[in-house]
């Protein structure tokens, strides 16, 4: 088991990560770093080796190592399960692969209504037992040490967006043909999706998850209007079925700054921020009822130490005045509401380059605790 | 030569595109598609055949008729150039090629100061004499039309961004490393890339270009810090050079919804806005003193036509509210400035995709100029 960071009151679902997202009282602004597994580390290419991530995924001792690395290296609040956002996908055997360096790839893309026959109901414990056994791996390992485990799965329209185009897009051409010439075959594959990721999250959860990420990776690839018609539905519908368990859920997306109000309106806890907006005009765009998470560029961590030093500052500087001017608007808004909104959970605006020198985030990590730690 | 399409008043610059850039009254709104000369149309691909793009451009007779093609075949007020942002890259041998599928690729990137002795300077009468040629076939052909020609360059950041990254890039790794590890040096690759667009321009419109556009096409990368920092100071400095001519400028990124106040204050005379930001929320980010072009979604032209009308509509709907909403600040701001603020130039909100159907964007342009006709 690791040392305890969390404090004497963190208790298994009490953690810093937890409160932070619930918008509570915490003793520093918790910090984790989306990829924070992954090429950056060289225990993560040494476990890894060179066989594919599906295969590293479905080896739940492997892949619990992976999720501890970073927690080790880095000093993080969180541990995010090493995992990807086509699992279900793949444990279903709708042919989707991995491949390295360029991203998930589907052999038969998604087109018409017969290919919703290929889509059957994901059936975590039977079709990925290994995904839950590696989050009861990890947190069992975190224990008591005040680091939360975060689970995760593709948004609807992110995951949708793959399986029609066949892999990663810049157009986004047949997907957008699809919703707007199809919208009712549309709306059919988002539902199941939406189950899907309802299914994969309520594992994980269940396993030993304290919070879950949903991943709308290319939703900022819709204009407001689309967002609103064609991903909001499913997206709100599975942190609706979700409510349940009592986590907190992260809603993220790049390339968002038009969409974070509408994000917001799906639910989550915590809206996340990629980097172009800074977090004091996402509040504005967001309200006070969220917390938000971000949103340091991965790209300028691989600038000298005084540039990353003093865009992390100003990170939190935004975030500081983000929450202040969300206060009183929040403590009358959500009285009935489980978070209290206004929090902040530093990351970044998105995953980690693998050319970052761990160091470096090692830096900020500790420079976020130090400069936000409250006695 | 083509019948004119300007009324009776459009004499040799005076065009409908020119007038709407200005903020003038025009007879309608104008249209024009970004890649409106491209592989959505048979015309292109029989004449170009399987030869490189560079080549193509280097041969004026036959950019000048790819550049008309799509006047003939859509009814648009403007053609632009067939050309490419990196043509002045190549013509100075700084080793660039365009792989088709791809884009831009970069033998030998830019990473160190030494490479800046690669980087001479662009003489386009000497080192890239076809591109004026065609400029003046097209004009030759366009004068009395009522048709603008448009010339273009690719602005210093999004040029640096494949010279540094080697091709397109997702994360802008190296690019963001160079500008925050060696500002210096970045500060003096952008000096030099603005001589090569103002060289660019000048030689294009000096051959017969009515108006000329920018592409930042990755400033959508950037931070709103960042941007202004690292690429708006060489972007202002390209416009305030080119001021002389006389003719519009028009400044043109995608996912720059966070920049969009920024590129305004970089002096052109139009701000490109992507499909993201309605034109309404647009001209309340950019302020009444300059006109807008866009901007619909290119995907959305994959539709079936009733989605693609009402999506047009849409974008002239909130183009409308933005002229009203910028009328008095127009007024009284701009007494001073060519521009008066407050027009429309229709336009995609990126370029045309190659899938797209011919018969839609031939819709799309008739309907604009139905629905905006001035007696």
């Amino acid at each position: 088991m690791l040392s305890s960071r969390g404090g004497p009151d963190a208790g298994a679902g009490d953690t810093c990560l937890v409160r932070a997202c619930f918008g509570k009282p915490v003793p520093h602004t918790p910090v984790w770093f989306m990829r924070q597994a992954g090429r950056s580390l060289p225990e993560y290419r040494a476990a890894r080796g060179s066989g594919s991530i599906l295969s590293a995924i479905s080896d739940a001792p492997l892949a619990a190592e992976l999720t501890l690395q970073p927690v080790r290296r880095y000093g993080v609040d969180a541990a995010i399960l090493f995992s990807d956002i086509v699992v279900p996908l793949h444990a279903v055997d709708f042919g989707v692969e991995v491949e390295a360096g360029r991203g998930p790839v589907v052999a038969q893309p998604f087109r018409s209504e017969d290919d919703l026959d290929r889509l059957r109901p994901f059936v975590p414990e039977a079709d990925a037992p290994y995904v839950a056994e590696a989050a009861r791996l990890v947190a069992a390992e975190l224990a008591e040490s005040g680091v939360a485990l975060i689970g995760f799965a593709g948004a609807p329209f992110t995951v949708a967006s793959y399986m029609v185009e066949g892999g990663p897009s810049r157009t986004f051409a047949h997907v957008k043909r699809l919703m707007h010439s199809a919208p009712e075959l549309w709306d059919r594959l988002m539902a199941r999706l939406a189950d899907m990721a309802v299914a994969s999250v309520r594992a994980q959860v269940l396993a030993g998850a304290q919070a879950f990420q949903l991943f709308d990776s290319w939703a900022g690839a819709l204009s407001p209007a689309e967002y609103e018609r064609f991903a909001l539905p499913a997206t709100r519908s599975v942190l609706s079925q979700l409510a349940d368990l009592g986590v907190p859920s992260i809603l993220f997306g790049v390339g968002t700054g038009e969409l974070l109000a509408l994000m917001g309106s799906a639910g989550p806890d915590v809206v996340g921020v990629d980097w172009r907006v800074p977090l004091d005009e996402a509040r504005r765009r967001v309200g006070p009822r969220h917390s938000l998470q971000g949103n340091l560029d991965p790209a300028l961590c691989l600038a000298p130490w005084p540039v990353v030093e003093e865009a992390t500052r100003t990170v939190l500087s935004a975030a500081s005045a983000s929450a202040s001017a969300s206060d009183p608007a929040s403590n009358s808004a959500s009285n009935s509401a489980p978070s209290e909104g206004g929090g902040h959970v530093f990351n970044l605006g998105h995953g980690v380059l693998p050319e970052t020198d761990p160091g470096i985030l090692r830096a900020v990590a500790d420079l976020v605790h130090e400069e936000t730690a409250r006695t």
